[in-house]
């Protein structure tokens, strides 16, 4: 009876892991959305609103945490659930900095809302697009312990450097041939820069799943070698 | 004898640890000093010796996991041994981070070597020094549980976030004035930038060693307001 107990008990401190860890990654998803659309829409009050919000994601992280040091504590996981919960560790803190970079993109919708338009958002809301789906996608592949769909997310930055280094040779050329866009352009890289850096943290999530789920380690599968 | 066993044994596992995370960080400290030396010296042979020693890093990253993986099942840390074993665990994806940051300064300076020189550099040279020293100090206060130490290397970052700026205004001004520096100056301040994202990565690390010392959370203490 007691031990039947400790396992319900143990049971809903990992459910409850995990729900915190999916809404925390549902907040940050919807972060990089609206960030992207404040650009686009040149809605600065949207930036501003977007950037107050993220304090909700802080907390999440250090509600994460410590759910985590209380299980290691009380439960003394083993095998797989170890490998949860120290992974939840760490991607917990992918999840707030890609909160932070949403904040970043915030920043620089509010510098560019009065300049004039450099050229169409195209690539960009495409890259939000794609970075947003890895995030989401990663956080189901880690509470469903699905390595193949992790798997399949890494390819997808492949696609989002892909469409950062078009975006960033773009407004170069632009930038060269008009020195009157440099600033609106740098703006505009960086926000590139940004989504790119989100695609590698939801990159790193998705390791996270493969590990925990085969037990071993993909991280620097390709890198480790002389 | 039995426990006194174990306590030894256990106390070997902890300063094994600490021994690779400091290994880790003296590598990774170095890593940055010589990217910034292969940018100012143009040495592009220096930058890809540098790339080429990132799998060193990538492999001590996966080393320190499996040793706290190891502690954790095997000893079942608890208070502030426990802080310090969790801790490793994020302290370590700063770190390896780093690396790869130190990575595209090379990437960078490879890029730049060929182009002619937009002006001395002086500001990024100094950047270079804050954030290494912030690192080398970041983690002698983690294995000296030394949080004040760890409190002022936080203050050293707005000094890191000054010159950013500073060296980001100038090379913009530069690139107005004359479209032919654009190539050049972009490069340049993605040189900045990722000195600038070393600060921060700098920074989270002091954050841990005052989380675990004051066994309190000091991350966003400022931000959770609102």
């Amino acid at each position: 009876m007691s031990t039947l107990h400790t396992d319900r008990d143990y049971e809903s401190d990992l459910r409850k892991l995990r729900e915190q860890l999916l809404l925390m990654a549902g907040r940050v998803e919807e972060m990089i959305g609206e960030s992207v659309r404040a650009l686009v829409d040149r809605d600065a009050a949207l930036a501003r609103k977007t950037i107050d919000s993220d304090h909700k994601v802080n907390r999440a992280e250090l509600a994460v945490d410590e759910q985590c040091l209380l299980i290691l504590v009380k439960r003394h996981p083993m095998a797989s659930d170890l490998r949860f919960v120290t992974r939840a560790l760490k991607m917990v803190t992918d999840l707030e900095r890609i909160g932070d970079l949403a904040v970043n993109i915030c920043e620089r919708a509010i510098d560019l809302a009065p300049l004039p338009l450099l050229k169409p958002y195209e690539d960009i809301p495409r890259m939000s697009d794609v970075v947003q789906s890895m995030v989401r996608d990663a956080i189901d592949a880690f509470v469903s312990s699905d390595s193949d769909k992790a798997e399949e997310i890494m390819q997808r930055d492949d696609e989002v450097d892909e469409l950062y280094h078009q975006v960033f040779r773009e407004i170069l050329a632009l930038m060269i041939q008009d020195p009157r866009v440099v600033e609106c352009g740098v703006h505009l890289q960086s926000v590139a820069k940004y989504l790119e850096r989100i695609g590698d943290h939801a990159t790193n999530l998705a390791e996270q799943v493969i590990f925990m789920v085969r037990a071993k380690d993909v991280r620097h599968a390709g890198k480790l070698g002389g």
